[in-house]
């Protein structure tokens, strides 16, 4: 029986790649001969020290993205109670990689052992430490990766992501892994192709694979006809790509005159320094979580404001909402969230937790309204579920207004409007027409009407943003946003995907926010679509 | 300052009692002391030996209604693993008292930090069983329950409920404890009113309390005004209950002569033994669950074929409405639900489990078509989400019946209609035509469509049936079911509570399904309503 060539997963990053196999060292099965106490502990305090050393290059040379995690990894490998029980294994009689590695283990586990969520999600950078020190440690170097390789192994770690040089292209291809994982995140933002949940990777040797990680689909040593199709494909994506290109920085519009406004969606102010103002209406979305997720705390109030300004400037006179800190549901805050809930997507989160915290919340709104005076700002709900929510926050707004003139700041108060993702928002949005905008978050719309998690694999066909239902709920909310002349539009992933264009366009939605790599596929894509009457 | 006398809590179990009050021991806080090791060995054997003794009595007392509890604890004392380490505690030089606790308390910690729902529920069972023992073994016996006691304590266990004699009436407070704990279902079922979450009750002595389970609160050494309160009250409710009593048997009418059809829900068929048939409609809801949470693990064709059989008997010629196993969710099953999902209610539960186990699936519905021919049954599918879900299992039932058939035996296809909880299909039910007939399931929907989980206490304020969303959806299925002539009932909680039915009706809503004790009131409640054009 030939070997498997061909292997599905699941998409993390699209794009299609053809390169080298570099398979990725399991520093789990490496190993290293006990050369006498002193030498080993030695040999551990010079990897731990070059350890160190890899992360602060790997900080210089990315100051954007993954700084934070890798300052963590320092912070950590800096603290002796980290590797105080493998210098203990060491003179116990232990080589200095075996007594490392166990001890990394042994606090691995306990950190995913956890019942708090924060802790749990850290295992990871655990581990990459764990691995990173390893690699010094282990008998014979880890061979470099070839320029414009395809990555294959198990799973990679973000600081093993960070120190590859991806200028001349490549991909990944991982066993196991996750679209959600912060390492698929950063492939995202680079525009490195990716597949995870392959299965077991045949062995091989291979000399070379594709990587479409449109599909999820890896082929190890492709035949000539295999070749020919990936040339074709990767043909029509440039052919595409440059079509896109085209309409990029052009109003879009579709076949039969309709013009439509697309936005983008910011998760954090660094994806601004590559982008060009020129090619969006304005930000539909930006989430604030990035502020709140860092290895510091809850940020203060100046913070928040300079970092609210910078993206204003950005954006120059163009339209930027700005969500309240939308944490619970998939995205713990340690100090902020609540931990152990039976179901946090149906618990305390988005605007539900700010007023449950409503000292934390106070300084989201006063460094809101300061950074107001510098652009066309605009305040949005995330997960309002009645009215009464809407009144409570306006009220506090005109309070942190005034109060914000008391203390000598230049402030304005900005138009409030909500996210509608709560089903009965979409079901009689008229009863909160106190709002200024309405914004379907067609994820959470989605997940709520169909009764199927994000996260849950096992209902992720259920989790369908083109159920007639899902549909029916989008029109009703844009049909009453028009009788009482409230602005509706959408920032859902719905928006960014060509194929729920026709339903959109015929449910009557005129705007939507989108992932700026999506920009220039949406504008094309509604260029050819009809809105109709 | 004088003690306070009056707390509030939630309630648990409806109705009004005055009587002396008996604190529960706390059991945490009993001690014994040593007196050799032979003597506590013996102590401890004769201790665990007398519980088993009680657990016996107590089962034969209690044949209906929590065996499966006490079974399940007499199986955990024989085993001897279980005293196994307090006996070598004892060797160590701990008195039996202290040994036991020790032992259980440290399984009991385990069990609670299991990642598997169904270890965690067992915990209250271990504690339960400690308890037992303990009271045996601690420095002079526990006081008798006088007749007519208000129960006032921390918490109580399923299996001291169970012993106490509840015939001359009295009550149950507890500082903590939850309305959906096992031992509140049995104060419903028994008619014992109860509340919860009541905080430290202070230590007293007291004489006397009353007890309001209706409202959750607990007033000690009640004032002669106090107690001529509660007079009226209990006056009032018993001349309430008088009322209900006389439309019990009766259809239910509107003021204006509008007849509503009330149903009853089961949830076990020993329920059956205490009712009447003539106070129903027929069975709206059975919740066929209690087959599969036994301590025998999944139940075979002819236990299920049994249990419907003897329903179905009980109705006569009734309509009869089985639910396939809603498993997942909050009601974990071993062996059949998946553990660990990040969001059950938003998981793998209701009709898309019974999907994904089609080999036991088959068995209910084989089970259902069996009993189908000793009266009026049909067959209902919870959380459906889209209409291929009907499809697939009118095909399976299809096959069900032809296999029966050439099996041997006696058997029918039943109509088989929809549980109206997945937001989904409320606002779509046209798309839902296949089913026979739609039964809106209120907590569910309202969970959904609020996006507030029923069990989370903090947004118990937003999971509220009476939201303008939720009757809109309620009022859209029934109109639409009106059109396809589709039957539509409402099978949740909203339908028992008098308060919601004004809205009901004027979503044209006549028909419902609802708890066996709620029946006459919500009969006498619809007498006083209009139901309007």
């Amino acid at each position: 029986m030939p070997p498997i060539r061909e292997l599905s997963g699941r998409a993390a990053a699209p794009g299609l790649a053809h390169g080298p196999v570099h398979r990725l060292v399991e520093t789990g099965t490496a190993h290293r001969a006990f050369a006498g106490v002193a030498v080993e502990r030695a040999a551990l305090g010079q990897a731990i020290a070059a350890a160190i050393e890899d992360l602060a290059g790997l900080m210089a040379a990315n100051e954007e993205d993954g700084a934070d995690i890798l300052e963590f990894q320092v912070a950590m490998l800096e603290d002796e109670s980290l590797s105080e029980p493998a210098f203990d294994a060491i003179e116990a009689g232990a080589d200095a990689l075996t007594a490392f590695r166990e001890a990394l283990d042994s606090q691995i586990a306990d950190y995913q052992r956890s019942e708090d969520d924060y802790f749990r999600a850290r295992a990871s950078d655990l581990e990459d430490l764990r691995d990173r020190v390893l690699s010094h440690l282990a008998d014979g170097a880890a061979a470099a990766v070839p320029a414009g390789a395809i990555l294959v192994g198990r799973d990679l770690t973000p600081s093993r992501f960070l120190s590859v040089d991806w200028s001349a292209g490549g991909a990944i291809a991982l066993a196991e892994g996750s679209p959600s994982s912060h390492v698929a995140m950063l492939a995202r933002s680079r525009g490195v192709p990716m597949a995870v949940g392959l299965g077991a990777i045949p062995d091989g040797p291979f000399r070379a694979a594709i990587l479409d990680g449109e599909r999820g689909r890896l082929v190890l040593d492709p035949t000539e006809a295999e070749l020919a199709a990936f040339g074709a494909a990767r043909a029509d994506a440039a052919g595409r790509a440059a079509r896109e290109a085209d309409v990029l920085t052009r109003p879009a519009v579709t076949a039969d005159g309709v013009a439509v406004k697309v936005m983008i969606n910011v998760a954090e102010p660094a994806e601004l320094d590559r982008l060009d103002p020129e090619i969006c209406d304005g930000i539909g979305l930006v989430r604030t979580e990035f502020l709140f997720t860092g290895r510091d705390g809850l940020p203060d109030e100046e913070t928040q404001y300079r970092a609210y300004r910078r993206i204003l400037e950005w954006a120059e006179d163009r339209p930027v909402t700005i969500r309240t800190v939308d944490a619970g549901g998939d995205k713990p805050v340690p100090g902020l969230t609540l931990d152990g809930e039976s179901n946090p997507f149906l618990g305390v989160r988005g605007v539900r937790l700010s007023l449950a915290r409503p000292e934390i919340f106070r300084l989201q709104l006063r460094a809101l309204c300061r950074a107001a005076v510098h652009g066309d700002l605009k305040i949005m709900l995330p997960m309002v579920t009645v009215p009464e929510e809407i009144a409570t926050v306006a009220a506090m707004l005109e309070a942190t207004v005034i109060q914000l003139g008391s203390d000598g700041f230049r402030a304005r108060k900005p138009p409030l409007g909500i996210m509608v993702e709560v089903p009965a928002v979409a079901v009689v949005p008229e009863l909160y027409a106190e709002a200024a905008f309405f914004s379907i978050g067609s994820n959470d719309l989605t997940q709520y009407t169909t009764a199927s998690a994000r996260d849950i694999a096992a209902v992720a066909a259920l989790n369908d943003p083109g159920h007639a239902a899902v549909v029916a709920l989008i029109r009703n909310t844009v049909a009453r946003g028009a009788e009482l002349g409230i602005e509706v539009s959408l920032c859902g992933d719905m928006g960014g995907d060509p194929a729920h264009w026709p339903a959109l366009l015929r449910a009557g939605l005129r705007s939507a926010s989108v992932a700026p790599p999506l920009v220039g596929r949406v504008k094309l894509a509604l260029a050819g679509l009809r809105a109709g009457g």
